[in-house]
């Protein structure tokens, strides 16, 4: 997989969809990764997302210290792993990279790595946190995005080659994005 | 459709796979309607979630001053309403239920009307905003959910009997979901 710099402003429709996406930390001494559903898009430019983070999560000193996360975006294929990588903690895994069958990839304006057999990366910096007791409600902006230009191309997802995106429906399954509908605007000026 | 009651810990499950919505507000003197996809869970019990609103939408200050809204879930024949609802403000089209095909169902514990032709419907109280400039970052909580049986079932949408749900990838774009993949824990405790 090659994957190509995605122009910033269009970095939003890489999750506008709401896929589940494996959320990378690192502060390059130690590294760790858990699996998200509930990342969105905040800002189109600049990129700014939110994402939630229970503060009992292995990774969330990790995240906390670096200031930094990478959001990475699976295939249907990669089912078992998000799955794993949801279910498991760094505590009891140390490296869940490992243990799931992923590799790391570097990326450039983090320190925290990448998931390399991922179909979209997305390297982000820490705007602010908002206390929400367990949990912090993070928005972060997008520094660099990379994406397959397969299945990304003109500023979105395309469905013509293969593509399956997943999205968590709850325990272990998962819903398939793999079709797309187009609206019309009838008796509208688009 | 008959829409029954949403045990409020499963109400999350209702938005977890990220669909696009449309957010109902309503003070008892006017309401509106609009197309959002940057909504999403953020915490499970009691059941939050958060949605990003433009605070230069018309519906904005309805929302402001009610504290209210409804979040819809539409399926996938109701594209070109969703479509519509997004690309028109209730400046230019004072009632946009009529313009798109769509019927007001009375809500119980909010004053913002729900959308009948939606498969699920949320009613939401705001808990805190954060002003991120032009936009808002709202987190509410559910106050009474409830969804058609027929498709979700169990506490989670079951896609068996024709659920399509829609995932906006960027202009009149939609993905489709469904279809479910059930992921694999081999080697760990479910």
């Amino acid at each position: 997989m090659t994957k190509h710099a995605v122009d910033l402003a269009q970095a939003y429709r890489l999750i506008n969809p709401g896929p589940v996406a494996l959320i990378t930390v690192g502060d390059g001494a130690e590294d760790n990764l858990f699996a998200a559903q509930w990342v969105a898009p905040a800002r189109v430019s600049p990129p700014l997302l939110s994402v939630l983070v229970g503060k009992d999560h292995f990774s969330w000193p990790i995240l906390e210290r670096s200031g930094v996360f990478g959001v990475n975006i699976p295939e249907a294929h990669l089912v078992d792993a998000v799955l794993g990588c949801g279910r498991t903690s760094g505590r009891n895994e140390p490296d869940k990279f490992g243990r799931f069958g992923l590799s790391r990839e570097a990326a450039i304006t983090i320190k925290a790595p990448l998931v390399a057999q991922c179909v979209a990366n997305l390297e982000c910096r820490v705007v602010f946190v908002h206390d929400m007791g367990g949990q912090s409600l993070i928005v972060a902006q997008v520094a660099r995005a990379i994406a397959d230009l397969t299945h990304f191309r003109d500023g979105a997802w395309q469905f013509d080659r293969g593509l399956e995106l997943l999205h968590h429906l709850g325990a272990s399954r998962f819903g398939v994005l793999r079709e797309v509908v187009e609206g019309r605007l009838e008796g509208l000026t688009p």
